[in-house]
């Protein structure tokens, strides 16, 4: 193998690859970065076994090739690197590869590339789904760090994706809050098709998109692997097996009371109110007030949090507010969360009444509901 | 108490203070800031028994009076509040204090202010030796680095600093480097005095120091404490007893070779061998090539790494040589540390011989040498 390719192009793959890389398994080579010469590129591989990252850089590919060495010595190094053309080469019979940059003669040892694991590449029998890179990555901003973190129930930490009724739809929720997003998927009923993909999958899908262009999603024969694949990066990921529940059963159909409020004040106004909720399990009271009917007193969000040995807080912020005066608590974690992630400068909340969840939606054209489970008021 | 002061103030006062907080102490109260008012301005101060921060900040005082609250929940608030005014207030026998900011009412329980230690502030009879406090800065970036970071040496975790010869001088070392600058100091000799400070500490005060003014530094009377004096910020610390080692006879006096490289050069080539040396004791071999003498050939640094299991790298780069070729070992480390702080576009480097210690010397004004003590070839 002896390949010719630019310094900065490199350090870029390897860096796409490197989530991937496990350092702690029990199978050395998943430490290792795959560099294999792959019709005229260079492909560089790794996998944790539950996730698996193809990259494609350009190179001048001068003999075909390939080997494995440890992901942290070559990102370390290639890094150092002064951006110039870096050129890459493995003696035959040998997996030591040698890197020559400007000014640098470097060996790396690495290990029989026929022992790295197969990453399945996109030559299946399976339709492709032409996504929007751009759209795919705002839904899973909106809507994959609302899964799960631990492990209790397997199908909350990952995300359901759907494609029917013309729409692609994704939904996360863990025991006590729900986030669904769809956006319309015309011919997407063609495809009808419902899976579940771990949602670590796809906030580090979401790091290697490009932010433009086309994404093709493909669920393997087997539907035990899902692959996402654009021109220069392959991502494949496992899937989880079982079923998401019911989640449009849980979105409110209605609601008595809605606020309609900034969305950086209401952000602003959760922060001033997180340090006091911080040792009293997050606990939040939200109060929303309508303000007088002559209109001289405006409308109100009130959010309060209270720390028996710390002291407490009350921010107020102005709403727009639709309906009676209300009340409940919720968990200041799980709004932060999502006034981290809405992008509109209005967010409206709704609430029927404070036993039943409420909701926050940006106020735009955007089909997003985020919901959220009261906390018991006996608290 | 009540005052009215700026956020933004607030908000910086706070954490300049916040690195003398001790948050795992025995005492719970110095997890606190201790808030006063203060002829006019509102004094901060936090202390963890080794380091002690005041820090003054422009306020409007309608009521005179203290108390301390938890630094972690005053400090998480404030930065969260808007920019704008902030109402402190402490209503008589209480040490809870009202915070009013836009939008935001909250209350914090705090502690009795006459538990809070006292830090001494500048009122000694001791003649305070006026510094400049870029200056300043500069020689805490310069030395402090190379102070030993474990206390199985006391001495060696300070910095040696002396007021003689019309001279500031620094210097810190371990048991394999030193690091010395001084600079004019006209007046100095009436003051001559040599004291030893924490690292940490001068570490610290570069943090919280401003860019330019005046510093004043004084030893109090009984020689325990050093305490530095701005405007804005006082900074107090303990001193450490005890000598600090003869530096001056570890200086080589002369040498056989010097090699003149760029400085960002010599620091890349570092960088790119440091993957290799890292699973090797640091060990990095530096050789010094004066190139031929019809001049055909120009002169080199060649930096060479090689770790057993991993693999090697060698890294060569331009050098201005003066004297015969030469070949060194050095901890790896020691060289990066000198060459991120050296600010000059070159750098000298000075050998004698393979077992005596090499010199690392900025090329320009700056009068500073670092030595490193070679590692044996044996090994």
């Amino acid at each position: 193998m002896k390949i010719i390719c630019k310094q900065q192009d490199l350090s870029r793959g390897l860096s796409t690859v490197s989530h991937a890389v496990s350092s702690r398994s029990t199978l050395p080579i998943l430490a290792n970065i795959l560099l294999t010469t792959d019709h005229g590129r260079l492909k560089l591989s790794a996998t944790n076994l539950e996730i698996g990252i193809n990259c494609w850089i350009d190179a001048e590919v001068q003999e075909e090739g390939s080997t494995t060495v440890p992901a942290k010595t070559i990102s370390d190094l290639v890094s150092s690197l002064r951006p110039s053309q870096v050129e890459l080469s493995v003696a035959d019979e040998s997996h030591t590869m040698s890197i020559k940059g400007q000014g640098s003669n470097a060996t790396i040892k690495g290990m029989d590339p026929s022992e790295f694991p197969l990453i399945p590449s996109a030559e299946g029998s399976e339709t492709p789904i032409a996504l929007d890179a751009h759209q795919l990555k705002e839904m899973i901003e909106y809507v994959a760090f609302a899964a799960a973190d631990d492990d209790t129930r397997p199908v909350l930490t990952g995300v359901h994706v759907e494609t029917t009724n013309e729409k692609l739809t994704f939904a996360a929720a863990d025991a006590f809050r729900l986030a669904v997003m769809s956006a319309p998927m015309p011919g997407g009923d063609l495809l009808a098709d419902t899976i579940l993909i771990p949602a670590r999958t796809l906030t580090e899908l979401a790091r290697i998109l490009p932010n433009e262009g086309s994404v093709q999603m493909i669920v393997t024969p087997n539907r035990s692997q899902v692959l996402f694949h654009t021109d220069n990066v392959d991502l494949v990921s496992r899937l989880i097996e079982g079923t998401f529940p019911n989640f449009r059963g849980i979105i409110p159909k209605e609601h008595t009371t809605r606020a309609v409020v900034e969305t950086k004040e209401f952000s602003a106004a959760v922060k001033t109110v997180t340090p006091f909720a911080r040792d009293s399990s997050n606990i939040a009271r939200v109060k929303v007030n309508s303000g007088s009917e002559d209109g001289n007193e405006t409308g109100t969000l009130t959010i309060e949090a209270t720390a028996e040995d710390i002291g407490s807080n009350v921010s107020t912020i102005n709403a727009a507010v639709d309906g009676p005066e209300q009340e409940i608590i919720f968990n200041v974690k799980y709004l932060s969360d999502v006034l981290g992630v809405v992008g509109t400068p209005e967010v409206a909340l709704e609430i029927t009444s404070a036993a039943r969840p409420g909701v926050v939606k940006p106020v735009g054209p955007a089909d997003y509901t985020y919901i959220i489970m009261p906390m018991s008021t006996n608290r």
